[in-house]
């Protein structure tokens, strides 16, 4: 991967650390489980990546570099956790920009590996969704990406099928790709603003005549 | 895979992606969060084997065919959920059927791919329950293969088991394969209704003269 | 891998399968849900070691003699469990004796496989906690790694960075292998002896005068 995906690769790292660090905080995990947190959800999505891709050892344990944006998260949190009310906006702030920042770079690395666009646009959402899925799991909730508080797959996809569709014309490049990755975080975040929303799993047909309870 | 076996691969896929689509309704999921839960338990079971059997890319990111049969399974769960009351035992259904199937298709891959009759079983196993593990987890449940509700390691290893004799004898074909994971779907469903169970974990010790609760 | 590490490998199996079978107990599953338990946390870390080494089938599944603790610890636990009153320490104790093990032959496959030292002892961590890891998540618990009773990542990175370090010095036998395992457990369960702990992940500001509850 070139420096310029690599950049974008590391802030995507860092984004979704901070996440596992202030889940850390929630939980009252103490400082080294909040960097073994971070940790996972940094680096899981990619190295779930990696093992699917089958291209060897996961870039991850090749790169000691990917070792400091979850280091630094955790020493933030730990600093700064204090300094901020509400945990929980700040978190799925932070995912959504790893998850958009992971849906371009995910994409890149699958079509580097020789993946035809669609199989890459698939593993972009697995890299860009991986890492909040083992988060959530692991903190024994139910993962971010199946609760419905606003969209969240779809943005995913989007940004991995634009990376797919802009590296197949050759547009790509860091500021398509950045430009990629804000309306994709944008998307996210407005449809958590404004309540956006797939309908149900099982249709609107379960309640049609809800019985309001006494 | 030969055509055959790819058939009940791809049935097998279904069963259990409307296991998950199921499961997204009564947790009040989204239609994009029945299709994400669908699409993992219906290809998280293979994808587990293929990575164990590390012989590259896992099929499912190959064959775009496989994402076929989970976009089908939230479609028709999302227009005839409401038509159906007892989503449990459907759920529970269907999850019997992708089992019974896996524990077939699965174990026939592991043998393609080299491997000895005995892994081959115990990757045909992994096969049949991974997708349902995946899923329990997912959405936070003990997963139903500890639950002791029923038999359902066994069914899964007779079902492997036996695929993977018959292949050793060169007797498995279409009929033997369809009859092998009959067997192991009627096993699981007769063992649900008459309650057959292995011992606890603990032997019958652990309560010798259980004290009634006033 | 020699006959001296597989004997200590092995009995990491064994002690992380008591662990999980103890649990099924805990968690009144049947004695299959606590054979198939036992084999996840014994056999789940270095597999996971050995699909992100990327050396092909994990060893599990080519050496039968893996699947001989598991079956051994579902035995034992089946017939001793009634005797036993306090299963949390027991099972506290196991997962000790099988995470010291681990983050010895863990390191060691890694370096073997080709890794430099450093990657070498993180997978070796990974190989150490990640039984257990599989373990709490499948039984619906938040992993005692990031429950902070005691020390524990803090144990286990030591025990993997030793037997790094042993090994590049070439200092590393049976003899200093065993001492590094025992001082691993030993640090694990003082720790747990005398509550040591690190801080918490948000530092201690969150609650710098407590209010006190009426």
């Amino acid at each position: 991967m070139a420096w310029t995906p690599l950049v974008l690769d590391l802030l995507g790292v860092f984004f979704f650390a901070v996440s596992g660090s202030l889940l850390a905080v929630r939980r009252h995990f103490d400082v080294v489980g909040s960097l073994l947190l971070g940790t996972c959800v940094g680096l899981g999505g990619g190295i779930l990546r990696d093992v699917l891709l089958a291209t060897g050892v996961p870039r991850a344990f090749d790169s000691p570099v990917y070792l400091v944006p979850p280091v630094l998260a955790a020493v933030i949190v730990y600093f700064f956790a204090h300094a901020v009310q509400r945990f929980h906006d700040l978190l799925i702030t932070f995912d959504a920009g790893g998850m958009a920042l992971f849906s371009v770079t995910g994409t890149l690395v699958a079509l580097d590996a020789g993946m035809n666009p669609t199989a890459a646009a698939i593993l972009g959402v697995v890299t860009a969704v991986g890492g909040g899925v083992i988060r959530d799991v692991v903190a024994n909730d139910v993962p971010q990406i199946f609760r419905a508080r606003g969209l969240y797959a779809i943005p995913a996809l989007l940004g991995a099928g634009l990376t797919s569709l802009t590296s197949s014309v050759d547009w790509y490049n860091l500021a398509t790709g950045s430009a990629i990755a804000a309306v994709v975080f944008t998307l996210r975040m407005v449809s958590l603003r404004y309540h956006w929303g797939a309908p149900p799993a099982g249709g609107h047909h379960d309640a049609p005549h809800p019985t309001p309870t006494p």
